[in-house]
This record gives C-alpha cells, structure tokens and sequence, in this order.
C-alpha cells in the first residue's frame, strides 16, 4: 500500500531547467548590484525551480530523526556507549536535546524515528511521540559480515520514502535530516569509502571524539569490514546493506521520498550525507532536491559534499548530528525563498540600473 | 541632552569574565559530545556573558541602516550613480529590498536614518518612515581635503549612540548594522588603510563591481586621499574625519552605543565592519560586544574581521550591505541563544557522558 522504492526511483524527475532559468532572470534583475547575494541568490533560484514557481514557500518545514544502532561498535569504535542511542531518544521527546531547540527556532517539526536502536520504545510509541519503523535490534557488526540483508536495506529506504510521503500529505514544503546512533559514523565513512573508492584513511574521522589511537582502530576495522563483505560500488543497494545502517537507510529514503515529491531537502552532516551518497547513487537526479546545510567538523564531510556537488549553507565546525545543521540552515533558505518572493526588481522599484553588468562572481 | 562620546567611551566596560566561565561551564554540560556545537557555542557564550544570564533573549531586534553619500564619487570610483543612495532608501521604507525581506524572517525591525544623503526625504521624515540625522548633504570629496569636520565626525558618532539609546529603552535585545551609500568601499578601504597601515592595494576590492581599470584608479584615488589628508592612525576621529563617511561614522555610534547599554550587535559587511574598526579603535572593549554577521565577498573584509579578532557567523559570497547579513546572522544567534537557554545537561535529562572527554576542538 506504501510507496515502493522501485516505482519512486522511476518517479524522480530533474529539477526544470526552464524553471531555473526563469528564477535567474528574476533574481539578475532584483534592485541590487547584479550577484551580490552570493549564496543566497543560488538557494532562491534552487527553491523556485523545485516548486516551479517565483514565490516559493518553504514556511511548513520538518525534521525527520532517524536513530539507529550498530552492531560494529563491539569493535569499540566510538567513546560513547551504546545506551546513549536510547537515552537521546528519550532527550528528543523531553525536547531538550540540540535538534530540539534549533528545531523550534528555525519553526520546523520534528518526528524521531525508531529505525533500529536495540531496545523498544513501547511507552513512546503509544503516545506518538515517536515512530517505530524498526527494521532490528541494531545492524550485524559488519566485520563478521552483512550490517543488514539487501531486503532490510529496501525497507529502511522504503521507511524514509513513506514517512515522507505522509510529511507531504500534511503539506511540509521543506524537509530535513537528521540522525542518532552510536558508532554511526564507522559505517557513513565505510559507505563513503565503498561508493568513491577512496582510501578509508581520507574519509574517516573522529567522530564524537576519538583518539589517536582508537582511530587508527577505526579505520582497521572500517579496511577489514570492507574486505570481507565487498559491497559493489555500482549497487548502493548491496552497498548500504554490507555496511551501512538502519538509519542511514532511512535517511536516504528520506531524500528519495522528497525528490519524488519534488520537495527540497536540507541534509545535515556526516552521517545524514552518507545517506545522501547513497540516494544520489540509487537516484542521480535526487541531487536537485538537495540543499548541504552545514559542513561538518568530521573533516571527510567536506570531500563527500564534493562528491555531490553541493555547496554547504553553513560552515559554524559542527559536528552534532541530530539534524542540528538542517535545523539551522532551514532559517537561511526561509531567506532564501523571500529574496526571490518578496525583494523587488529594479523596474518594480525605480532603482536606476548599475551602468555596468560585467562584473559576476 | 543626550547622550555624549566621551562619556559614553568612558562607560563601556569588558563582558565578565565570570560569566563567560559560567555560561562556558554548562556549555560544556549539555548532552552532546564535548564542544560538538562548534562556533554556536562561542556565539552561546557570548550572548551569555554580554547580558549576565545563562538564559539570554534576542527575541527583540533591531537593525539600524545608515545611509549617506560621499563627495568621492565624483572621481569616478563606482559603477553607480549617486542617486541610486536617495532611490534605495525609498526602496527600504516600500519595503522591496534585500534588508526588508531578511530582517522580517529574522523578526527584526529596520530602522533606516538619514545621516548624510545628497538630498531631502521631508516626506518621509514627517511620515515617520526614516530618521533624518543628517550631517550634510555628502562628505566632501577626500581627493580634495577631509571628508568632513572634527565636529562632524562628533556628531556623527553621536547620532549613531543616540538612535541606539532609543532602541534599547524600546526594548530591543540584539542590534544589527547596515549601510547605504553609493561609493562607500572606497572611503571604508581609506579607514581600514589608516588605521592598519597595510598597502591601499591589500584592502581594496570591487565594490558593486568595477571593472580592473576601475579598481586600478580607485586604489589611486584613496591612496592620493591619504596623502593629501595624512590621517593619524592613533586618532579614530582623525581618520573618520578625513577618509571616512557619515554613514560611517553612524554605524561606529551604533556599535559604540550597543557596547554602553550591554547589548550585543551584529556587524554586517565591509562599510559596517570600517564602523566597527572605529568603535574598537575609540574604545578597544567594545569589540566583545561585536558579532560579525558574515564575511563578504568585498575580499579585504576578511583582513578586517581578522584585524578585530571576530569570527564570521556567515560566509555565503554576499556583498549587498544594507544589513542583509546581520540580518540572516540573527536567526543563527537566534539559535545560539537557545543552544544555551533552552538545551538540557546530561545530569538534567539522564544520559550517559561521553567515556573521554579528551577531544576538544
């Protein structure tokens, strides 16, 4: 009855390129020096061409939580310990956690997601306070084999997809990402190693703050993850199940889901952009609908933006999570979709033009 | 009756250091991986310290935008004709431009003052829509002799204290700077040479956006500006009198004015940052009530953020002034405010701490 993941991928459509076209026309006449909002005049005119329209609204605005657990971190690579994926769930429905604050600042929704953390949330499933969509108590420990079966991986994708497809129903018309789940950083750097083919020790970093030393143990067990399962860089379905996670699945079903709904996504950091590595590779043309709301502190981040080709809206060296980067980002493109909508032209106003129109970033 | 500078100098005193250590104290408590909030929680710390509070609000803002002409223009140093200055302030009071727009989806009011335009808004002084402070109808031409008088530049600073006097017994919690004025990177670049004494080539970039020819004579007229006017870089009031401008010198007052009252200000772009180099040079304490709003695409913007030790907020390739990115830099202190007020500590909401502690960026 839900959306298949199948049809959603046949269903994605590139961004209208007439439609930017007509954005960019607007924004070069907008009653300023030609260019001099930077930034802000590309997120204006990505906003129009995803609605198709010059008065873009991005005022309904949601955050999706995904929170996951892993069984790799029996390797002991992350500080954390495990109980704190549960624990921060509990923090998200209290509303004190980062995502939380931000969340209400920037004015957006945010719905936590049980994907697989390794316990139940019985209690705040009831109260829908929370969505269980848990595929498992927490992925396999990728070192010994699979972190999922290639059927757990189309339900995690198909989770995001439809979770998505009920925001827009509601009518949200920006989305974000977000993440929770200790030790995820070891599978989004796998993943990005899998896909790009880069050395493990260029796309790992530390996480939540390991040391030298446990880094190093990182990426040994990141190297030999990858050599005993083989995930296939030209199948990202094979790819996310051998290494990934049950909630960086959802993440990427997130972004499919909101491409297929023609709705911009702000993807977060590291993990959220593991997923969208992911999304881009299963659905190249996802990447119109996508908006890089920060660079993270995780320094591989910037090189897996690269990869997409997105420019990140903030650069603030966080390295949070939770969608704590979306939440920001989404106050900039709320500028973004009002410098397009609201800001006038220079016949609008009666501003006398610049004598010379040469000088374009 | 108002307020005066050597009194309002006298009266500005550092942020505690006290309360940056508490407000940093629990910045370090909350359930997140230590620091993992990056710059949000420099930004947390300083709103926390300026207003004494672990629970500062920003939620009432206002940005104050200068405009004013300068007597430079007739040397041909921008692309723009002077009367674009009187046409764009009429475009903030209709409410089309780039401030009016960013300012509303930060929640900021906009006040616009005419500190020096070339020409009269009777109209829109007796309607209430602009402030008239004006100091004469433009600088004089620097090429020629000072910009201005002592006593100018005196009221100028003067005016930009009062108007902030006036906001902040309104109520306001967090100010923000812009500019108006066709011409005015070539008197901003002359400040930021006198005060620095780095080569007039190292601080001075395209403005609107002058071709190379352009900005080949520009480089000459500011330097041939400070020859003749031989500015002294140990007197703030000697260099804004000179090479500087009233708009200029409005911004300063406004900076200065924030750091007396205890509110902290946002510092928008190039011009607004020659105002903040004044302000911290008449009163160096000053500068730990400054925020730079972002970095612009004007390149010695970033030499000059580097000269008062500020970290931009924001680095999205704008260079439109007017305040537009004190204003998109509000919505992030927005956050930060939040980050600090509103998030819980692992002993408030119970969950576990991070095994080491060790990593700190």
């Amino acid at each position: 009855m839900g959306l298949r993941l199948e049809d959603v991928v046949k269903g994605i459509v590139p961004v209208s390129q007439d439609w930017r076209t007509r954005a960019r026309e607007r924004l070069d006449n907008l009653a300023i020096p030609i260019g001099s909002l930077g930034q802000m005049l590309d997120l204006a005119e990505q906003l129009a061409a995803v609605k198709e329209t010059l008065k873009p609204s991005v005022k309904k605005k949601a955050i999706v939580t995904m929170a996951g657990d892993h069984g790799v971190v029996e390797e002991g690579v992350s500080t954390c310990p495990q109980e704190v994926t549960p624990q921060m769930v509990y923090n998200f429905v209290v509303g004190g956690a980062g995502i939380n604050v931000l969340a209400e600042v920037a004015g957006a929704e945010v719905t936590v997601v049980d994907m697989g953390v390794a316990r139940d949330f019985e209690d705040l499933v009831v109260q829908g306070k929370i969505l269980s969509r848990k595929v498992d108590y927490g992925t396999q420990n990728m070192v010994k084999g699979p972190a999922m079966t290639r059927e757990q991986a189309v339900q995690s994708l198909e989770a995001g997809i439809n979770i998505v497809g009920g925001l827009v129903q509601e009518g949200v018309e920006l989305l974000g990402t977000g993440d929770m789940g200790i030790g995820n950083t070891t599978p989004s750097s796998a993943i990005f190693a899998a896909l790009s083919g880069l050395p493990v020790r260029e796309v790992t970093g530390r996480g939540t703050g390991i040391s030298e030393e446990v880094l190093e143990h990182k990426i040994q067990v990141i190297q030999k993850a990858l050599q005993v399962n083989k995930p296939d860089p030209s199948d990202p379905l094979d790819v996310l199940a051998k290494v990934g996670g049950f909630e960086i699945g959802g993440i990427a079903g997130v972004i499919l889901g909101a491409a297929y709904c023609r709705v911009p996504v702000v993807v977060d950091g590291f993990i959220s952009t593991a997923g969208a590595l992911l999304a881009q590779r299963i659905a190249p043309q996802a990447v119109d609908y996508m908006i890089a709301g920060h660079c993270s502190m995780e320094y591989p981040h910037r090189m897996m933006l690269e990869d997409l080709g997105l420019s990140p809206v903030l650069s603030m060296n966080m390295r949070l999570g939770e969608g704590t980067g979306a939440a920001l980002a989404m106050c900039i493109l709320e500028g973004a979709a009002a410098v397009i909508g609201k800001m006038m032209t220079f016949e609008e106003c009666g501003v006398a033009r610049n004598k010379s129109k040469e000088y374009v970033q």
